[in-house]
Protein backbone atom coordinates (compact mmCIF):
# COMPACT_ATOMS: atom_id res chain seq x y z
CA UNK A 1 0.00 0.00 0.00
CA UNK A 2 1.37 3.30 -0.71
CA UNK A 3 -0.27 5.93 1.84
CA UNK A 4 1.10 9.75 1.32
CA UNK A 5 0.07 12.36 4.11
CA UNK A 6 -0.81 16.05 2.66
CA UNK A 7 -1.86 19.56 4.79
CA UNK A 8 -0.89 22.77 5.16
CA UNK A 9 1.81 23.93 7.80
CA UNK A 10 1.37 23.10 10.98
CA UNK A 11 -1.13 20.57 10.06
CA UNK A 12 0.42 17.55 12.64
CA UNK A 13 1.75 15.48 9.91
CA UNK A 14 4.94 14.55 11.22
CA UNK A 15 3.69 13.72 14.53
CA UNK A 16 0.80 11.71 12.79
CA UNK A 17 3.25 9.66 10.61
CA UNK A 18 5.30 8.54 13.85
CA UNK A 19 2.31 7.31 15.32
CA UNK A 20 0.81 5.65 12.00
CA UNK A 21 4.30 3.89 11.34
CA UNK A 22 4.48 2.81 14.72
CA UNK A 23 1.15 1.45 14.68
CA UNK A 24 1.46 -0.34 11.19
CA UNK A 25 4.72 -1.99 12.44
CA UNK A 26 3.09 -3.17 15.79
CA UNK A 27 0.77 -5.37 13.03
CA UNK A 28 3.43 -6.89 11.53
CA UNK A 29 3.71 -4.16 8.33
CA UNK A 30 6.77 -3.61 7.00
CA UNK A 31 6.84 0.14 6.77
CA UNK A 32 8.98 2.71 4.80
CA UNK A 33 8.78 6.15 5.65
CA UNK A 34 9.76 9.06 3.56
CA UNK A 35 9.50 12.30 2.47
CA UNK A 36 9.32 14.77 -0.36
CA UNK A 37 11.12 16.79 -0.85
CA UNK A 38 14.25 15.08 -0.18
CA UNK A 39 13.52 11.65 -0.09
CA UNK A 40 16.28 10.30 -2.55
CA UNK A 41 20.39 10.57 -2.80
CA UNK A 42 19.35 13.07 -6.01
CA UNK A 43 16.43 14.49 -3.65
CA UNK A 44 19.21 15.36 -0.84
CA UNK A 45 20.72 17.41 -3.44
CA UNK A 46 17.56 19.16 -4.94
CA UNK A 47 15.96 20.05 -1.29
CA UNK A 48 18.41 23.13 -0.37
CA UNK A 49 17.93 24.76 -3.56
CA UNK A 50 14.19 24.27 -2.84
CA UNK A 51 14.07 25.39 0.47
CA UNK A 52 16.51 28.18 0.39
CA UNK A 53 14.68 31.36 0.71
CA UNK A 54 17.04 33.84 -0.77
CA UNK A 55 17.06 32.47 -4.46
CA UNK A 56 14.99 34.27 -6.14
CA UNK A 57 13.46 31.71 -8.16
CA UNK A 58 11.38 31.70 -11.22
CA UNK A 59 8.18 29.25 -10.28
CA UNK A 60 8.53 27.07 -13.43
CA UNK A 61 12.17 26.16 -12.44
CA UNK A 62 10.54 25.49 -8.94
CA UNK A 63 8.14 22.83 -10.18
CA UNK A 64 10.09 20.91 -12.01
CA UNK A 65 13.02 20.75 -9.35
CA UNK A 66 10.48 19.52 -7.46
CA UNK A 67 9.20 16.60 -10.25
CA UNK A 68 12.83 16.19 -10.64
CA UNK A 69 12.74 14.66 -7.42
CA UNK A 70 9.85 13.15 -7.32
CA UNK A 71 10.64 11.13 -10.24
CA UNK A 72 13.70 9.99 -9.13
CA UNK A 73 11.95 9.06 -5.56
CA UNK A 74 9.79 6.95 -7.33
CA UNK A 75 12.11 5.47 -9.58
CA UNK A 76 14.51 4.62 -7.31
CA UNK A 77 12.78 4.21 -3.61
CA UNK A 78 8.74 4.14 -3.80
CA UNK A 79 8.19 1.93 -6.71
CA UNK A 80 10.93 -0.73 -5.63
CA UNK A 81 9.67 -1.06 -2.33
CA UNK A 82 6.36 -1.08 -3.13
CA UNK A 83 7.26 -4.15 -5.18
CA UNK A 84 9.26 -5.59 -2.37
CA UNK A 85 5.73 -5.82 -0.57
CA UNK A 86 6.64 -2.77 1.68
CA UNK A 87 4.07 -0.25 2.70
CA UNK A 88 4.77 3.31 1.86
CA UNK A 89 4.37 6.19 4.03
CA UNK A 90 5.31 9.22 2.02
CA UNK A 91 5.29 12.92 3.88
CA UNK A 92 4.10 15.44 1.02
CA UNK A 93 3.43 14.21 -2.64
CA UNK A 94 1.98 15.14 -6.00
CA UNK A 95 -0.99 16.54 -4.17
CA UNK A 96 1.10 19.48 -2.30
CA UNK A 97 2.49 20.50 -5.67
CA UNK A 98 -0.72 20.98 -6.89
CA UNK A 99 -1.89 22.18 -4.19
CA UNK A 100 0.88 24.52 -3.35
CA UNK A 101 1.89 25.54 -6.89
CA UNK A 102 -1.04 25.24 -8.35
CA UNK A 103 -4.17 26.73 -6.10
CA UNK A 104 -1.11 28.62 -4.10
CA UNK A 105 0.54 30.03 -6.88
CA UNK A 106 -2.05 29.95 -9.98
CA UNK A 107 -0.29 28.05 -11.95
CA UNK A 108 -2.48 25.61 -14.41
CA UNK A 109 -4.26 22.91 -12.17
CA UNK A 110 -4.45 20.81 -14.89
CA UNK A 111 -1.58 21.00 -16.38
CA UNK A 112 0.21 20.21 -13.16
CA UNK A 113 -1.72 16.82 -13.05
CA UNK A 114 -0.41 16.09 -16.48
CA UNK A 115 3.16 17.12 -15.31
CA UNK A 116 2.88 14.83 -12.61
CA UNK A 117 1.38 11.85 -14.45
CA UNK A 118 4.69 12.15 -16.29
CA UNK A 119 7.12 12.48 -13.37
CA UNK A 120 5.68 9.62 -11.28
CA UNK A 121 4.99 6.98 -14.66
CA UNK A 122 1.29 7.38 -13.51
CA UNK A 123 2.01 6.24 -10.03
CA UNK A 124 -0.70 7.88 -7.16
CA UNK A 125 -0.90 6.53 -3.92
CA UNK A 126 -3.76 4.27 -2.96
CA UNK A 127 -5.00 6.24 0.24
CA UNK A 128 -3.93 9.69 0.61
CA UNK A 129 -4.50 11.03 4.56
CA UNK A 130 -5.29 14.52 4.21
CA UNK A 131 -4.95 16.81 7.34
CA UNK A 132 -7.25 19.65 7.63
CA UNK A 133 -7.29 22.67 9.90
CA UNK A 134 -8.45 26.19 9.68
CA UNK A 135 -4.78 27.77 8.67
CA UNK A 136 -4.78 30.25 11.37
CA UNK A 137 -4.67 27.67 13.26
CA UNK A 138 -2.12 25.66 11.30
CA UNK A 139 0.65 28.81 11.00
CA UNK A 140 -0.43 29.83 14.51
CA UNK A 141 0.94 26.27 15.52
CA UNK A 142 4.00 26.21 13.46
CA UNK A 143 4.94 29.70 14.75
CA UNK A 144 5.02 28.62 18.55
CA UNK A 145 6.13 25.10 17.72
CA UNK A 146 9.10 26.95 16.51
CA UNK A 147 9.53 30.64 17.11
CA UNK A 148 9.73 33.23 15.00
CA UNK A 149 13.14 33.37 14.66
CA UNK A 150 13.51 29.46 14.92
CA UNK A 151 11.08 29.20 11.93
CA UNK A 152 12.23 25.75 10.13
CA UNK A 153 13.68 26.76 6.34
CA UNK A 154 10.63 25.65 4.63
CA UNK A 155 7.86 27.63 7.04
CA UNK A 156 10.20 30.75 6.86
CA UNK A 157 9.77 30.74 2.84
CA UNK A 158 6.17 29.84 3.49
CA UNK A 159 5.35 32.67 6.37
CA UNK A 160 6.32 35.85 4.35
CA UNK A 161 3.06 34.92 1.82
CA UNK A 162 -0.21 35.60 3.05
CA UNK A 163 -2.99 34.00 5.00
CA UNK A 164 -4.98 34.14 1.92
CA UNK A 165 -1.91 32.51 -0.24
CA UNK A 166 -2.65 29.32 2.59
CA UNK A 167 -6.49 29.51 2.35
CA UNK A 168 -6.24 28.88 -1.50
CA UNK A 169 -3.85 25.81 -0.57
CA UNK A 170 -6.09 24.75 1.66
CA UNK A 171 -9.43 24.50 -0.41
CA UNK A 172 -6.98 22.99 -3.14
CA UNK A 173 -6.42 20.10 -1.14
CA UNK A 174 -10.20 19.85 0.04
CA UNK A 175 -10.94 20.44 -4.03
CA UNK A 176 -8.90 17.32 -4.67
CA UNK A 177 -10.04 14.96 -2.20
CA UNK A 178 -14.01 15.43 -3.31
CA UNK A 179 -12.64 14.68 -6.56
CA UNK A 180 -11.23 11.46 -5.59
CA UNK A 181 -12.85 10.81 -2.42
CA UNK A 182 -11.99 7.18 -3.02
CA UNK A 183 -7.89 8.13 -2.16
CA UNK A 184 -8.30 10.69 0.05
CA UNK A 185 -9.61 10.35 3.69
CA UNK A 186 -9.65 13.76 5.31
CA UNK A 187 -9.27 14.24 8.97
CA UNK A 188 -10.14 17.18 11.21
CA UNK A 189 -6.60 17.97 11.81
CA UNK A 190 -7.30 20.18 14.96
CA UNK A 191 -8.28 17.24 16.75
CA UNK A 192 -5.68 15.26 19.39
CA UNK A 193 -2.90 13.07 17.41
CA UNK A 194 -4.02 9.78 18.95
CA UNK A 195 -7.83 10.76 17.83
CA UNK A 196 -6.29 11.07 13.91
CA UNK A 197 -4.43 7.97 14.25
CA UNK A 198 -7.68 5.85 15.37
CA UNK A 199 -9.53 7.58 12.68
CA UNK A 200 -6.91 6.25 10.27
CA UNK A 201 -7.01 2.78 11.53
CA UNK A 202 -10.26 2.73 11.26
CA UNK A 203 -10.23 3.72 7.78
CA UNK A 204 -7.62 1.30 6.49
CA UNK A 205 -9.58 -1.19 7.80
CA UNK A 206 -12.50 -0.21 6.24
CA UNK A 207 -11.00 -0.26 2.44
CA UNK B 1 18.26 38.11 -32.01
CA UNK B 2 18.01 34.85 -29.73
CA UNK B 3 20.40 32.89 -31.50
CA UNK B 4 21.09 29.25 -30.22
CA UNK B 5 23.76 26.79 -31.43
CA UNK B 6 23.11 22.75 -31.58
CA UNK B 7 25.20 19.49 -32.65
CA UNK B 8 26.28 16.42 -31.60
CA UNK B 9 29.22 15.93 -29.87
CA UNK B 10 32.39 17.63 -31.10
CA UNK B 11 30.69 19.89 -33.78
CA UNK B 12 32.89 22.76 -32.70
CA UNK B 13 30.02 24.45 -31.12
CA UNK B 14 32.31 26.63 -28.86
CA UNK B 15 35.02 27.10 -31.49
CA UNK B 16 31.89 28.80 -33.79
CA UNK B 17 30.06 31.02 -31.10
CA UNK B 18 33.91 32.23 -30.09
CA UNK B 19 33.90 33.28 -33.89
CA UNK B 20 30.07 34.90 -34.23
CA UNK B 21 30.51 36.36 -30.52
CA UNK B 22 33.54 38.25 -31.93
CA UNK B 23 32.16 38.89 -35.53
CA UNK B 24 28.61 40.23 -33.62
CA UNK B 25 30.39 42.20 -31.77
CA UNK B 26 32.64 43.98 -34.12
CA UNK B 27 29.94 44.81 -36.19
CA UNK B 28 29.02 46.67 -33.07
CA UNK B 29 26.03 44.45 -31.44
CA UNK B 30 25.31 44.20 -27.99
CA UNK B 31 26.44 40.06 -27.46
CA UNK B 32 25.39 37.88 -24.60
CA UNK B 33 27.14 34.31 -24.49
CA UNK B 34 25.39 31.71 -22.31
CA UNK B 35 24.86 28.09 -21.90
CA UNK B 36 22.52 25.43 -21.15
CA UNK B 37 23.26 23.46 -18.46
CA UNK B 38 24.15 26.46 -16.28
CA UNK B 39 23.96 29.57 -17.57
CA UNK B 40 22.42 31.09 -14.32
CA UNK B 41 23.17 30.45 -10.90
CA UNK B 42 20.43 27.93 -10.34
CA UNK B 43 21.57 26.29 -13.32
CA UNK B 44 25.33 26.00 -11.80
CA UNK B 45 23.95 23.98 -8.91
CA UNK B 46 21.88 21.93 -11.27
CA UNK B 47 25.03 21.25 -13.79
CA UNK B 48 27.13 19.07 -11.71
CA UNK B 49 24.01 16.87 -10.78
CA UNK B 50 23.48 16.22 -14.42
CA UNK B 51 26.98 15.81 -15.27
CA UNK B 52 27.88 13.12 -12.80
CA UNK B 53 28.42 9.91 -14.27
CA UNK B 54 27.63 7.90 -11.32
CA UNK B 55 24.86 9.18 -10.71
CA UNK B 56 22.10 6.56 -11.43
CA UNK B 57 19.45 9.39 -12.54
CA UNK B 58 16.03 7.97 -13.66
CA UNK B 59 15.38 9.60 -17.04
CA UNK B 60 12.34 11.16 -15.88
CA UNK B 61 14.38 12.82 -13.09
CA UNK B 62 17.41 14.50 -15.70
CA UNK B 63 14.57 15.61 -17.97
CA UNK B 64 13.12 17.79 -15.38
CA UNK B 65 16.54 18.92 -13.97
CA UNK B 66 17.33 20.15 -17.86
CA UNK B 67 14.08 21.66 -17.57
CA UNK B 68 14.37 23.50 -14.48
CA UNK B 69 17.94 24.52 -15.26
CA UNK B 70 15.95 26.08 -18.41
CA UNK B 71 13.16 27.69 -16.65
CA UNK B 72 15.21 29.00 -14.00
CA UNK B 73 17.72 30.30 -17.14
CA UNK B 74 15.03 32.09 -19.79
CA UNK B 75 13.16 33.97 -16.72
CA UNK B 76 16.48 35.09 -14.98
CA UNK B 77 18.67 35.77 -17.89
CA UNK B 78 17.92 35.22 -21.09
CA UNK B 79 14.42 37.22 -21.33
CA UNK B 80 15.77 39.92 -19.40
CA UNK B 81 18.63 40.21 -22.23
CA UNK B 82 16.70 40.18 -24.91
CA UNK B 83 14.34 43.11 -23.30
CA UNK B 84 17.71 44.90 -23.35
CA UNK B 85 17.64 44.32 -26.66
CA UNK B 86 20.97 42.27 -26.70
CA UNK B 87 21.92 39.22 -28.92
CA UNK B 88 21.77 36.29 -27.06
CA UNK B 89 24.04 33.22 -28.16
CA UNK B 90 22.86 29.96 -26.11
CA UNK B 91 25.27 26.70 -26.05
CA UNK B 92 22.32 24.56 -26.54
CA UNK B 93 18.88 24.90 -25.40
CA UNK B 94 15.15 23.09 -26.23
CA UNK B 95 16.51 21.41 -29.02
CA UNK B 96 19.45 19.41 -27.16
CA UNK B 97 16.93 18.20 -24.92
CA UNK B 98 14.44 16.86 -27.58
CA UNK B 99 17.50 15.37 -29.58
CA UNK B 100 19.22 13.76 -26.97
CA UNK B 101 15.85 12.43 -24.21
CA UNK B 102 13.68 12.03 -27.18
CA UNK B 103 15.20 11.02 -30.43
CA UNK B 104 18.62 9.45 -28.32
CA UNK B 105 16.49 7.79 -25.60
CA UNK B 106 13.19 7.15 -26.83
CA UNK B 107 11.25 9.43 -24.31
CA UNK B 108 7.60 10.75 -26.30
CA UNK B 109 9.19 14.12 -28.77
CA UNK B 110 5.89 15.86 -28.44
CA UNK B 111 5.31 15.50 -24.87
CA UNK B 112 9.13 17.07 -24.54
CA UNK B 113 8.09 19.70 -27.15
CA UNK B 114 5.17 20.74 -24.79
CA UNK B 115 7.24 20.12 -21.66
CA UNK B 116 9.76 22.62 -23.52
CA UNK B 117 7.06 24.98 -24.05
CA UNK B 118 6.12 24.82 -20.54
CA UNK B 119 9.33 25.67 -18.97
CA UNK B 120 10.10 28.30 -21.19
CA UNK B 121 6.95 29.66 -21.39
CA UNK B 122 7.02 29.21 -25.18
CA UNK B 123 10.25 30.87 -25.80
CA UNK B 124 11.77 29.61 -28.99
CA UNK B 125 15.33 30.70 -30.54
CA UNK B 126 15.32 33.33 -33.68
CA UNK B 127 17.89 31.27 -35.49
CA UNK B 128 19.32 28.16 -34.50
CA UNK B 129 22.13 27.14 -36.05
CA UNK B 130 22.80 23.65 -35.96
CA UNK B 131 26.35 22.52 -36.50
CA UNK B 132 25.59 19.27 -38.61
CA UNK B 133 28.43 16.04 -39.08
CA UNK B 134 28.89 12.74 -39.03
CA UNK B 135 29.02 11.49 -35.30
CA UNK B 136 31.78 9.34 -36.25
CA UNK B 137 34.00 12.35 -37.21
CA UNK B 138 32.24 14.38 -34.00
CA UNK B 139 33.00 11.65 -31.33
CA UNK B 140 36.84 11.35 -32.79
CA UNK B 141 37.71 14.96 -32.89
CA UNK B 142 36.02 14.81 -29.35
CA UNK B 143 38.45 12.21 -28.01
CA UNK B 144 41.32 13.54 -29.91
CA UNK B 145 41.03 17.05 -28.03
CA UNK B 146 40.77 15.95 -25.13
CA UNK B 147 42.45 12.24 -24.99
CA UNK B 148 40.39 9.01 -23.82
CA UNK B 149 42.01 10.04 -19.85
CA UNK B 150 40.95 13.82 -20.46
CA UNK B 151 37.60 14.11 -21.82
CA UNK B 152 34.79 16.46 -19.81
CA UNK B 153 32.54 15.14 -17.90
CA UNK B 154 29.84 15.58 -20.35
CA UNK B 155 31.48 13.82 -23.19
CA UNK B 156 32.61 10.73 -20.21
CA UNK B 157 28.63 10.86 -19.55
CA UNK B 158 27.81 10.41 -23.09
CA UNK B 159 30.60 8.17 -24.60
CA UNK B 160 29.65 5.18 -22.89
CA UNK B 161 26.61 5.00 -25.13
CA UNK B 162 26.53 3.92 -28.33
CA UNK B 163 27.45 5.40 -31.63
CA UNK B 164 23.82 4.40 -32.50
CA UNK B 165 22.54 6.37 -29.84
CA UNK B 166 24.14 9.60 -31.44
CA UNK B 167 23.49 8.38 -34.62
CA UNK B 168 19.42 8.95 -33.32
CA UNK B 169 20.43 12.07 -32.13
CA UNK B 170 22.35 13.48 -35.29
CA UNK B 171 19.18 12.12 -37.08
CA UNK B 172 17.11 14.08 -34.29
CA UNK B 173 18.30 17.55 -34.83
CA UNK B 174 17.62 17.13 -38.55
CA UNK B 175 14.56 16.02 -38.17
CA UNK B 176 13.37 19.44 -36.29
CA UNK B 177 15.81 21.31 -38.79
CA UNK B 178 13.52 19.85 -41.56
CA UNK B 179 9.96 20.78 -39.56
CA UNK B 180 11.33 24.59 -38.50
CA UNK B 181 13.34 25.48 -41.95
CA UNK B 182 12.34 29.00 -41.20
CA UNK B 183 14.56 28.81 -37.83
CA UNK B 184 17.13 26.74 -38.43
CA UNK B 185 20.23 27.14 -40.37
CA UNK B 186 22.28 23.84 -41.09
CA UNK B 187 25.63 24.13 -41.56
CA UNK B 188 28.18 21.58 -42.89
CA UNK B 189 30.22 21.66 -39.37
CA UNK B 190 33.18 19.34 -41.69
CA UNK B 191 34.15 22.63 -42.74
CA UNK B 192 36.83 24.91 -41.11
CA UNK B 193 35.52 27.27 -38.00
CA UNK B 194 35.84 30.25 -40.40
CA UNK B 195 34.40 29.24 -43.32
CA UNK B 196 31.41 28.03 -41.02
CA UNK B 197 31.13 31.89 -39.42
CA UNK B 198 31.20 32.74 -43.14
CA UNK B 199 28.37 30.73 -43.94
CA UNK B 200 26.40 32.06 -40.65
CA UNK B 201 26.60 35.64 -40.98
CA UNK B 202 25.88 35.36 -44.61
CA UNK B 203 22.64 34.12 -43.28
CA UNK B 204 21.95 36.52 -40.51
CA UNK B 205 22.30 38.97 -43.13
CA UNK B 206 19.78 36.98 -45.54
CA UNK B 207 16.85 36.85 -42.52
Amino acid sequence: MFLTVEGVEGAGKSTFIGLLEDALKAQGADVLRTREPGGCALGQQIRPLLLAASQKMDRRAELFLFLADRAQHVAEVIRPALAHGQWVICDRYADSTIAYQGYGRGMDVEALQQLNDHATDGLWPDITFLLDLPVEVGLERALTRNGREGLTQSEGRFEAETLVFHQRIREGFLTRAARWPERFCVLDATRSPEELLQSALQYLKSV
